[in-house]
């Protein structure tokens, strides 16, 4: 038995008019939960000290980069490491990040119960658009201020197991959890901002949205044997409603826990990474099963292709 | 709208006992089913002729060969494929296929609702296990009696649309959906034959079977945004049960029609090929959101390989 109990954080929506300062004190109660459940790990979501902003379209970059960070810790969100650190929990959170050079990624960072940052994974599947959409019912322009990131899928030892992280439309893509399945991972940490309608189909609601969600964390679980902790950051930000849906999917693709409101919540459950194993040393057992010779389209080819007429 | 009005042909159990004839009389029914319902494309399962014989231990391969089709049609099965050119009715059907070079593959094919055989497919995720194994409730000799397929994941086209198959276990594996889904597939045609308890753990019975057969099915549709058509042979064979399950799923990843038996039983749904053309346009346009540089493991690493602790 090698049990993580894991608190998956659920944040309420935050407004544009919200100070980071109130952002990390909701997120400190939230981790005070934690630890008084006995927690040493804690998963927030996607983008957790701003609203999400990528719904708003904006020309001037100054104006862009105030949503970003540019030092994590920085200032403002250094309390809640602190406090992280004070409890022996690991974190698992989201931010916007501008690095020195001025590039832009949508980022998550993983640290020891020790408070040590020790992974940093950059959203590969950026969902949305670059330029101002007007066919659409709101704008979703991830591609605009965010790169696709470049640090791969990695994954870490920590809590006793391996570890990797993704970020919100990239639990959608089978790819994501194979690259880090193919490395052994045994549980999966990834926030999301979704909204609750689609942009491009207005009869494509909740219900449909979290539908898609849950079938999506379920089959990349069941499918790579490992836990997936998926973290919603839910509510109405200013008028634009954020699916909830904070879900820890078992290594059968079954859900143990979700949550039930859209406002900060927490969730937690003692997930034992033993669990994995009889997956990934039977059906999944990629060793003896995956035929590699067949699958070069997955890499050699971007786009569909279909046959001519 | 481009409708295929497509009916699942699910097959109750086959008994060794049972003759090809007997079969064929039974699957003949089902297509007069098929036709009176308007079909133009009929599924029956994976190894449709004949009980489902891996479970069974055998060293005399004149006696494995026996299970095999060394043609198709052949004498035994050639009513069925007259019957449905007979209707204007395009066939996926699947058999235990030996080649005159005597080669063993888990094979389907697909005709043309005039009757030319178009494709075939040979499954190349076979599951189970190549020498009787004492740990297990039964055997899952696949690995025995079957090589691994050796012609990829084509396409046609046909019906209208973009026509793939895959056979049984390929269908918990998100290659299959995805090869065929670079290629443009708009339906996937897949039998079935999956024993109702877990051959290396009791404890995982039919509700657990059948869940992950759904999420498979369910998850490969909407991440492809294609139609899939799932087909059981399904009930008690010489005291082996099969789950049912047979399932129309379209590219949003909902069921819309599921069997309610473990018997021969007709499902049909007019398939709407157009359905797949929105999610192919936007969460999954694969040109704009695939990362294959990320991907690399996916064809250059069979098996996991854990960091070093």
């Amino acid at each position: 038995m090698r049990e993580v109990v894991t608190a998956a954080l659920q944040m309420g929506p935050i407004q544009k008019a919200d100070s980071r300062k109130d952002v990390v004190e909701r997120m400190i109660v939230l981790l005070d939960q934690a630890k008084a459940a006995g927690a040493t790990l804690a998963v927030f979501p996607e983008l957790a000290f701003t609203t999400f902003f990528p719904r708003w379209y904006m020309e001037d970059q100054a104006e862009v980069d105030q949503w970003f960070e540019t030092a994590i810790p920085g200032n403002e969100t250094a309390p809640l490491f602190k406090r992280a650190r004070e409890h022996g929990i690991g974190l698992n959170v989201g931010y916007a990040e501008l690095t020195p050079e001025g590039r832009h990624f949508n980022t998550s960072i993983l640290t020891s119960p020790q408070g040590e940052i020790i992974g940093k994974y950059r959203k590969i599947h950026l969902p949305g658009h670059a330029e101002y959409d007007t066919e659409r019912a709101f704008q979703h322009l991830e591609k605009r201020y965010f790169e696709p990131g470049d640090l791969g899928f990695p994954v870490w030892r920590s809590q006793g197991g391996v570890m990797g992280m993704c970020i919100c439309n990239d639990r959608r893509w089978p790819e994501t959890y194979r690259v880090l399945g193919l490395q052994g991972v045994e549980m999966v940490m990834l926030g999301f901002n979704t909204p609750s309608v689609n942009s491009q189909m207005s009869s494509e609601g909740p219900e449909d949205r979290l539908f898609h969600h849950r079938l999506s964390v379920q089959a990349g679980a069941y499918q790579n044997a490992t836990w997936v902790v998926a973290v919603a950051k839910a509510g109405v930000e200013d008028g634009h409603p954020l699916i909830g849906g904070s879900l820890i999917v078992d290594p059968n693709g079954k859900i143990v826990a979700e949550s039930t409101t859209e406002e900060d919540e927490m969730l937690v459950h003692a997930c034992d990474l033993d669990l994995c194993t009889f997956g990934k040393e039977t059906i999944f057992d990629f060793k003896r099963h995956r035929r590699i010779e067949h699958y070069g389209l997955i890499t050699s080819q971007t786009g569909a292709v279909a046959p001519n007429e």
